[in-house]
């Protein structure tokens, strides 16, 4: 029997090992530090194993899921580089990839690193709000590394097919955190600009379903956003720079009194949003 | 046997419509302008009778529900000022309150005119998406005038709860208006905004459930909008140039690449956010 290795039983690492249950032959076995999430798993049947212990079944692993945070993963990479078997896939589930793709480069050669970002989640964490259905209709990005086999490839595309993600979209590293910094990123930025407005208490009674939703993802994870923004820099910075202008630019319109030009103004991106046509 | 008209069978009119039925001991009477609104109207049941005459209708109504857009409503009110009954109550669906009630001031003394906001709403409009369930849980905004009477106040009330809605909010026009412009209004500037960022249609298969949520409003009804967002320029000018500063604040310290500021920031942002506690 084949085996599947996950490390990290939080929010999505628990749920990818619910939602990889039945997958093919391979055996799940969960990887865990601390006695609670371990606790848990083993109550609620999530892996057919869990261990404490990385360097027991690292060697013997034909597939890794690295499901910590950033610095996480770069640290576990380094710490287990040599111990990994011969023609494994190793794969993650971080929200950037050109700076994993760079740490994977410590894994010897005959260690395929495919990078992942499963594009679901929640406002909340731990193995406790887990669930196997988290990936329904959700985006599944790779970005292979340039040796990468078609074989691993492939596998990458059943799991996610197992996991009922919506669709495999596969690029590089760079495309992916460009554009995440704007499809993701800046939604979170955005959330909590919107939450440091002075209003906000004042607010309670007046808000409706627009504020509910920009502002769900404002109680984030700091350890892990912290990490996220700071090494894609750059590239956030300019969406939120772009957004700026375009906030600015509304204001300038409105300000004016011009209404012929608000509606027009109008009329131009909310016609972008509808050929964007999202669902 | 009492009469409720409303005045528009739209989106919002039409649910309203919708959501009363059964209401105590009234008829309630539909006014429509366009032949295929009536025949839809008809066909499904929407109130108890229908008619394209508004002035047949409005001398005999005890409550008026005006479910026209901003501009259609003041043209109403001036139109139709002497036609009303006397004691009855008048009221609007308006998401701006203070040019509302400014309208309503041209009614006679022996009509009582309360404005009102139901928080709820749809990317879409027109009867064919009206539902008798869009306000469950939402906020009903009233701002009654300085001499409207206890007993309207209170029919007020007694409407909003067999329609569904989660409470009563009773405010000024003002006040509603500077907080609207917050919880609603810049909700749909930064939804078309988002838009407008040259990276919109290279980011299919990249988008999550935070992109899909912020931008849902932005393909918003052009005519309405360019109305509720120049009628509340001042107050909603002054919450985008906050949005602006607070970008700009988290593009600064992300710029920066101190660490430990953001994870600050952040903290701050999140714990707002939590303290706020929305559901």
């Amino acid at each position: 029997m084949k085996q599947i290795v996950i490390v990290g039983l939080g929010l999505i690492g628990g749920s990818i090992a619910m939602a990889l249950e039945g997958f093919e032959d391979y055996e799940l076995v969960g990887v865990v530090r601390s006695d609670a999430t371990r606790d848990y798993a083993v109550a609620h049947g999530v892996c057919d194993r869990i261990t404490q212990d990385a360097g027991a079944v690292i060697p013997t692993a034909d597939v890794v899921w690295l499901c910590q945070h950033p610095g996480g993963i770069a640290a576990f990479l380094n710490q287990y580089k040599d111990q990994f078997k011969a023609g494994a896939l190793v794969t993650d589930v971080c929200g950037i990839k050109t700076a994993i793709m760079e740490a994977a480069r410590v894994l010897p050669p005959e260690v395929d690193f495919i990078g992942c970002h499963p594009m679901a989640g929640k406002e909340t964490s731990g193995i406790q709000n887990a669930e196997a259905a988290l990936f329904q209709r959700a985006h599944y990005i790779i970005t292979p590394g340039p040796d990468s086999s078609a074989e691993h490839v492939d596998l990458m595309e059943r799991m996610a097919r197992h996991m009922g993600f919506r669709d495999v979209v596969n690029t590089t590293p760079e495309h992916h955190d460009a554009i995440i910094a704007y499809t993701s990123q800046v939604m979170h930025i955005m959330a909590v600009a919107v939450c440091d407005d002075p209003d906000l208490f004042g607010c309670k009674g007046f808000e409706g379903g627009s504020f509910r939703d920009c502002t769900r993802v404002a109680a984030l994870d700091v350890p892990l956003w912290t990490e996220l923004f700071s090494m894609n820099a750059p590239a956030l910075c300019k969406v939120i720079r772009n957004l700026e202008d375009n906030l600015r630019a509304y204001r300038e319109v409105i300000e004016s009194g011009d209404t012929g030009a608000l509606a027009d103004k109008l009329t131009w991106s909310a016609n972008r949003k509808r050929k964007m046509n999202l669902e």
